[in-house]
């Protein structure tokens, strides 16, 4: 069965309102590329000042148009686009593209413009586009529809193309574009999204996930409308194993206060962002030369490929320059089995290197039967994925036909790096060889290209795309404060250092008397949110008399502090042995939904940004996961002697929590259990505080 | 007075010993290449074997020579080295480059056939280049000494060259002039230094420091071999104004390991590289197309430049982009003056941004007036130092002229960034306007260049280059274990908290009780280097009975851990306060000397890197600015309304710190002070613990 966005974005006739025959101007340009490329369907021009337009008849107004046409383009003014889309519909035109700027980012009358089309695409069921958008292409069937002179500009596609485009930018759309022709990278679709009034970047990205013409989607993302709806069409496209390649703009806050003003959209959570694109297997990238080279190796992803790099190369110098590169951008250069050196050593000078990197040096190509032993037995090799090959000019040429012949008989991805003037790029490319010209740009595009294909066989997007399934029930009511959301997580199996609530001094002592000194003291406040501060908490508390100074100690403390606070007692705490704290919150965002946070507790983790983010649900493999990527795990593993921490008990307990959280359902925006103390291996963990946040009403 | 290396560089006669007339031979490719090119100086082919080759008269032996050639080149065996250079020195022949490998990089026998040739050189007076080295070539004159096919195949160079390359490794040189010449940076030197066994990579950057034809120069260092040769040579380049370019091999282990395979030379500490590049203003690059493109901005180095930005840009995503980067970057973009935003309002549509980045909307170019006013607005505002102006293809052709204008009216740097294809670009150039064709590239290239503007005012490496003033004098003896370093670094002005030895317990109670309690005991022995690992440490004793235990148990603690340890008492130590700990240490690094080393003290320091390094001498004021790249800064800054910490006092006892481990000489290798306490603001700092360990004899 067709897409539904078929008509939009490959539409057999095309009917542009407002036409021109000026190739300046909007209504004209469109019309212009039409013709000039050959579109095969149907072009219907519009406007009662024409007869003809670049050769083709011109109707005076859509009621003269044949029924049923696929697609309207509206190259007129805002006010007049809500009235036109109906009279289009009338006519049977299935789709619509709206050029028109003045609606929602242009302030309230705008907006009221836009709900009106809203109103009208969903009532009427008709597709409507934009509206302040640039149009669209499908360069497979000329199907032009866009105001964009890069298409005359940019080095002309032959053959078929295979990548698509997808940006929240028109002006994003034509310079991403312009750059990777330039690289000769063949494209599919060019999609600008506008306002997305009625149809989102993820309406339009599950149309790429199925669209046989698309082999790999480059995308500019400024916000996400609908985070489940991008959830759902990344897993298709990675299910399908497409590349997608996003560019995420608003990486500090003066990026993000133009980019809030230029689509009247709120840059959200960058790192929410990153965790959901690292689980999803998107390509994340900072540049856009670098997603035209990534877009570029795609065309070579169904070779076998990894993480474990051989680097051959002419330059000893060079070959340690990529090795320092791979091992930067998280890839592995592992030494060479003995057998494997021994095989290099063969035919390569005392002056090379037959480890890894491989210094073959410059001579090797005088000796092609050698070239093609060696580049054999890196195809073959059990622990390596990919080989990459550094020959500059008529050093690769030399090689070719042998880089050639290895690619034919195995699988493996080999990649050339060619930084002087090879004349036989194109024969390796047809061979199946990527030709890198830039050491730099080689390993900004072939690094996330390999963690995207190990990613690949881990599938790891399949766990987000089940997590629609029926949440366990949550608590009767929300926490009303850190005592009772300490309970909450208790019931939910997070363990938790025993504790008593007291109202009186002597309570306390009893409580303290009981549980075992030494104790802690803090004081329990919903209206004292930052209890250290206030002076709310004691600890090391190893007598009765200490307990019974501290209860008043404190109390007058939060007394000066937060004079109104309504105390509801004190908790008393038996003291948790030494532990290594961390921090483990959840957040609700408004894109993605629920989101996990997890990195070691106290003041310098913030400073050092050492956390790692990831959408729920979390499982306790998970959570293994993300303690890994901190930079502080090592305190949990050993590090310098100190004790092996239960790293088992704290992903169970991280697994709870989030199990927790989520049956929290929409009424908790935030929850947090500060500090989780994680004591000796064996000896589990405890979460000494917590609080949970209601949504704002 | 022409520099020393004049024959080598500038050479107005060549002579090639071993000539070919295969100009793919070694003793071909240069005389070839000399040919072609048209070098106007002498050229004098010899080898027995030939008549003549290329055209020229070949001569037999050295010795037929007309006398004083200013350059041989030496296309001959390892062995024969040797004894040719005596032969061209007998003639006269004032320099010499030697293209053969197998001399260090290959084993004891080729080391000593390299000390034969160094003697000889020295002995002699005669300039010996390499040997294993691919030669040299002056782009201005066409004196090609070089073994490299790049200068056939790379576009060809038109006009007077400026920029400078200067390599150790032969395939870097070509990859690096390759890229740089796609780019059309006018080369002036092509040197490479292969193993350096005479002339090394200070003394070639010194002849460039001064060379009239070198404006830049672009690096490859894989081990500087003189220290305090490049700080020399790389300060010159400052002064003169010339960026100093370098991508430093070695970054990782695995690179390090075939950097040290490849030219027989141990990568040092890249941090202390680092941070004497950073002092001596140089610009380190991690991709050589980085290098290029910094080298095509250095054109410009002489418009007024700085870090704040302001943005330009007919794309309100790419404005927020370039916004991003630059942020990221360290570059400012603040936001602009209001009456500086009304003049830009004027003339800039409602849906587009006039703070910064400015959103000119592509209109702009329909109102050329109102592009010659805005710009020329900014180029006079005082908060701003640089415009960027992003407009792809026809868009930047149409403020071509307006751009020009201003340019040439104001001394600001303006870059324009082209991602489409404008035909305008070289008429920008010449109006000094570079033009960047790659949003990544721009940035990464862009960013270090104005860094260096920056730090070209503020000549940082001055304070290095006077290093070299008479040192105060040192101890009589080193200190032999921590008390006496702690009382070495006393005398030197470094503050401490005080402490008495004691070697019975009650001499232990005594000084407690004089000192006042809380005390902390620490065992003093030179062979317990690990004394808290040992137990040899009690913190927190507050009455006489507690220090008496804690005597005892330490004693016993210590005796177990190290059986044989040499127990010269226990130090008594007033408690301190509590208070933010530092850890200062210095190194004395084999290439650049005396280089200090400060972070925030403890176990999270090491995991994060959160380090600062510096050589020295280091004052006061270079601490402060030591402090404040920690990302740790804030613990002593008032971080979430903790107190405000004693920064002076922590910079006085830095600078103490750096003149008393100078003063030590070059019988300390290392020293350190950990933990220094660091007191509230107006309560100084304490160190409480230092060592200082001696040289390796």
């Amino acid at each position: 069965m067709a897409h539904k966005l078929e008509p939009l974005l490959n539409p057999s006739s095309i009917a542009i309102i407002g036409a021109s025959d000026n190739p300046g101007r909007i209504g004209g340009m469109p019309i212009d590329l039409l013709v000039q490329f050959g579109y095969a369907g149907d072009i219907y021009p519009v406007n009662p000042k024409y007869e003809s337009v670049f050769g083709r008849r011109c109707h005076d107004r859509v009621e003269d148009l044949p029924f049923g046409i696929d697609l309207a383009v509206l190259a007129i003014a805002a006010e007049d686009v809500a009235v036109m889309l109906a009279r289009c519909h009338a006519r049977g035109i299935r789709a619509a593209i709206v050029y028109a700027a003045g609606f929602a980012e242009a302030g309230e009358s705008g907006a009221a413009l836009q709900r009106t089309v809203e109103a009208f695409a969903r009532d009427s069921g008709m597709l409507v586009a934009g509206p302040n958008c640039m149009g669209f292409a499908n360069l497979n069937t000329h199907a032009y529809t866009a105001f964009a002179s890069v298409f005359k500009t940019a080095p002309r596609q032959e053959g078929r193309g295979r990548v698509s485009l997808l940006t929240q930018s028109g002006n994003v759309c034509a310079a991403v574009f312009a750059i990777a022709r330039e690289l000769d990278v063949p494209f599919s679709q060019f999609i600008n999204t506008g306002n997305e009034a009625c149809i989102d970047f993820s309406a339009y990205l599950d149309y790429l996930a199925e669209d046989a013409q698309t082999d790999a989607v480059i995308g500019y993302i400024e916000e996400l409308r609908d985070g489940p709806g991008f959830i759902r069409a990344a897993s298709a496209c990675a299910e399908a194993g497409k590349p997608l390649i996003v560019y995420k703009a608003g990486e500090t806050d003066k990026g993000r206060e133009a980019v809030r003003s230029h689509t009247s959209a709120l840059a959200g959570n960058q790192a929410i962002y990153r965790a959901a694109f690292a689980q999803l297997n998107v390509i994340e990238c900072q540049d856009f030369a670098q997603m035209a080279h990534i877009a570029e190796l795609s065309r070579y992803r169904d070779r076998s490929a990894g993480r474990r790099v051989a680097i051959v190369s002419i330059s000893g110098a060079v070959g340690a320059i990529l090795a320092d590169k791979c091992i930067g951008a998280g890839l592995e250069v592992p030494t060479l089995p003995g057998a494997l050196q021994d095989t290099l050593r063969a035919g390569i000078p005392d002056y090379g290197m037959v480890s890894n990197p491989i210094d073959v040096t410059g001579n090797v190509v005088n000796d092609p039967g050698f070239v093609r032993t060696a580049l054999g037995a890196l195809a073959t090799a059990e622990t390596i994925d990919t080989i990459i090959v550094y020959a500059p000019g008529y050093l690769l040429d030399r090689m070719a036909d042998d880089l050639a012949g290895v690619s034919a008989q195995h699988g493996r991805l080999i990649v050339a790096v060619d930084t002087g003037r090879a004349t036989r790029r194109a024969y390796l490319r047809d061979a199946g060889i990527p030709v890198m010209t830039d050491i730099g740009m080689t390993m900004q595009a072939l690094a996330p290209f390999l963690h995207w294909q190990e990613r690949r066989a881990r599938k790891p997007w399949r766990a987000l795309a089940q997590a629609c399934r029926p949440l366990p029930s949550g608590p009767d009511r929300l926490a009303r404060n850190e005592h009772e959301a300490r309970a909450w997580f208790v019931s939910q199996g997070v363990p938790t250092i025993a504790e008593r609530i007291a109202t009186t001094a002597e309570e306390a002592v009893a409580a303290a008397t009981a549980l075992g000194y030494p104790v802690a003291l803090k004081v329990l406040s919903a209206d004292v949110p930052h209890k250290t501060e206030a002076g709310g908490v004691q600890l090391h508390l190893g007598t009765s008399g200490a307990v019974r100074e501290a209860f008043h100690v404190m109390l007058a403390n939060v007394g000066q502090h937060v004079p109104d606070a309504r105390i509801e007692g004190v908790v008393v705490q038996k003291m948790a042995p030494p532990a290594v704290e961390l921090i483990v919150g959840a957040v609700r965002d408004p894109v993605f939904g629920a989101a996990l946070t997890v990195g070691l507790g106290g003041t310098l983790t913030e400073l050092y940004r050492d956390v790692c983010h990831r959408l729920l649900p979390v499982n306790a493999q998970d959570a293994r996961a993300m303690l890994g990527q901190l930079k502080a795990f090592p305190l949990l593993d050993g590090y310098r002697n100190a004790p092996l921490r239960d790293v088992d008990a704290t992903c169970e307990a991280i697994a709870a929590f989030s199990r927790a959280f989520l049956a929290l359902g929409d009424e908790a925006a935030e929850a947090e259990i500060n500090p989780l103390a994680v004591f000796e291996r064996g000896h589990g963990v405890a979460m000494l505080d917590a609080l949970i946040l209601p949504a704002q009403p």
